[in-house]
């Protein structure tokens, strides 16, 4: 039974190239922190101060609540390893959590990450987390910290997989929640950039299934498929600050959804009371031409209207004497906002007409 | 080019199977819920206050830092799944979380996990999430949150990755950080359950190559080996708790330092000034006889001691006047410390004698 000693090394895992990485990511996390950031090398934790600078945040906040959010991106990833494209992931990442974070009313303070990986390369993973602290700067937050699991036999040579956590603060009184929303308030929405991070599974399926090449010039798209299909789900952190300075006492924002898998209907009936349905009208607002070519490979509309945002990413959900200035206040953030419905008498319904 | 339209479910993901399972773990959140948690079904974040019960927390905290941190359970997953044991490993993740979180000087107060799966088991699943529910209520903190990710094309049927994020908080002047600590300072190690949750993929290489029985009683473990392998990590939340009850405005523990990956040398380094050595009494503790059972099946003492916690799962840094008292406070909280070594003056290195 005797066998030569084996080292952790020799069994997959490289605690020193575990170590420069973490070295090596330090750049990218400095690159996102403001003064609330206790900045510690090589600490076990990441802290980040709610009251530095003179007490501005007691000033904001009587009574903050923390908000918490963790999400993935799903097998967007999978489309970004095999197209040798792993810039914008990161971005994609941040987007999933912070964009849900936002729904409650509040803002992002600071963001971790999780990366799964078979063996670690160093120039692919420092890409992908300086996508991530590029994410994290566009929404505002620090990327305080984060993990990098070498699990050579839980994933494949070369394959990834990535989770976030963000985290945010909101004044209790001004949790948006949903249940103040009632018939005649209206649905302003704010347009997706693509396919964001949900749908790839049966996106890679159809892929797949037509052999459609990822990277020749499509007319329609202006560019190579895989180009669009990666395109990084838009932030809407500053637009949504933007109404919150607009409106900071009032009730002119009832609810918001972050629009992702199972989409606008599945997303916005989450905020809906059990009173109330969400009437879309789909002819106001035209789906991005990605949205066509996939269809084309061989799914319905119907079924794509369940799986994909289809062009709507983020929505407000508005009481009508406000809509005018939510719109005004989107637009001065540089948003092209849309008037896509509204809420009527209902059961928690949401009805795409 | 005709075919037939694909839908989401064809292609591998299962929106209504990931709708029940969420209503399935709501039980087990509402488990760890406290006061401070606003309980919202179906949120897109989960909200936690800072300042419920009349101002507690004010009163406790003048200058409130965040803490966070991110980690996962390694390949101890795979040996859970191998051996279809599943209902400690989510112990396991809230484990790794909050033993680095409190290194600090802080309490957890609310956690959130991120599972990738390749097809939902609701059966499993529920099985590891009751175990995340176990941990947080061990550690007095919320299951506030997290996502379940179906990726048929990232995870081979029946395997699983795990992930976790763990947020708390400490006072500003109680953060502990490693800079205070000076030679005559002592070292107070707590006891750890076994292998905890680093070292698995040397662990599960010795095990492929000598072609180990996991279910076979083994008398030295009093039992088989798998079970000894899986015992989840200990939580040391409320050890730390009762030293910082004892102390609670001093300046006894200079350091903490929780033992994962990389073993003693390279975690109580990490909060070594660099004019400080530890100084570590091998002889000073017995490891648990599964690391002797590990070294039998052909790896070496010093490998073992590079990659595995050897028996000490945490260790406190002690001013030496205070010693015997935080031995105290810990051993009324049900613990066996064990004075393990002390501070000399040096360059940041962790010498085992």
């Amino acid at each position: 039974m005797a066998h030569s000693p084996i080292t952790y090394k020799e069994a997959g895992v490289d605690i020193s190239a575990n170590t420069r990485w973490v070295g090596a990511i330090r750049s990218a996390m400095l690159s996102t922190f403001g003064p609330r950031v206790m900045n510690r090398d090589n600490a076990f934790a990441g802290l980040f101060r709610l009251d530095y600078d003179e007490q501005l945040f007691r000033r904001n906040y009587r009574k903050p609540v923390l908000i918490a959010c963790a999400d993935g991106v799903g097998t967007k990833v999978l489309l970004a390893i095999q197209t040798g494209r792993l810039d914008t992931i990161g971005i994609d990442l941040v987007a999933m959590n912070v964009n849900d974070l936002i729904t409650c009313g509040g803002e992002p303070l600071f963001f971790l990450d999780y990366l799964g990986v078979s063996a670690l390369n160093p120039k692919d993973l420092a890409t992908v987390i300086d996508g991530i602290a590029a994410g994290c700067r566009e929404a505002g937050c620090a990327l305080l910290g984060g993990e990098t699991a070498e699990m050579p036999d839980v994933y494949r040579p070369g394959d990834l997989d990535l989770a976030g956590f963000a985290v945010g603060v909101v004044e209790l009184d001004r949790v948006v929640d949903g249940l103040r929303i009632k018939p005649g308030d209206q649905i302003v929405a704010l347009p997706s950039s693509g396919v964001h991070s949900n749908g790839f599974t049966l996106v890679r399926k159809l892929i797949e299934r037509q052999r459609a090449a990822l990277d020749e010039y499509v007319d329609e798209l202006g560019g190579p498929l895989g180009a669009a299909l990666l395109r990084p789900t838009r932030i809407y952190v500053s637009a949504a600050a933007a109404v919150a300075r607009a409106y900071p006492n009032t009730t002119a924002v009832t609810g918001m959804a972050h629009v992702t898998g199972g989409g606008l209907r599945e997303n916005i009936s989450r905020v809906l009371p059990h009173t109330c349905n969400a009437v879309i009208r789909k002819a106001a607002w035209t789906p991005p031409p990605v949205f066509a070519v996939i269809r084309r490979m061989g799914t319905s509309r119907a079924e794509m209207f369940k799986v994909f945002n289809m062009g709507i990413g983020f929505v407000f959900i508005v009481r009508p004497r406000f809509t005018d200035g939510v719109m005004n206040a989107l637009r001065g953030a540089g948003e092209d906002p849309i008037l896509i419905g509204e809420i009527q008498k209902g059961a928690a319904r949401v009805i795409l007409k």
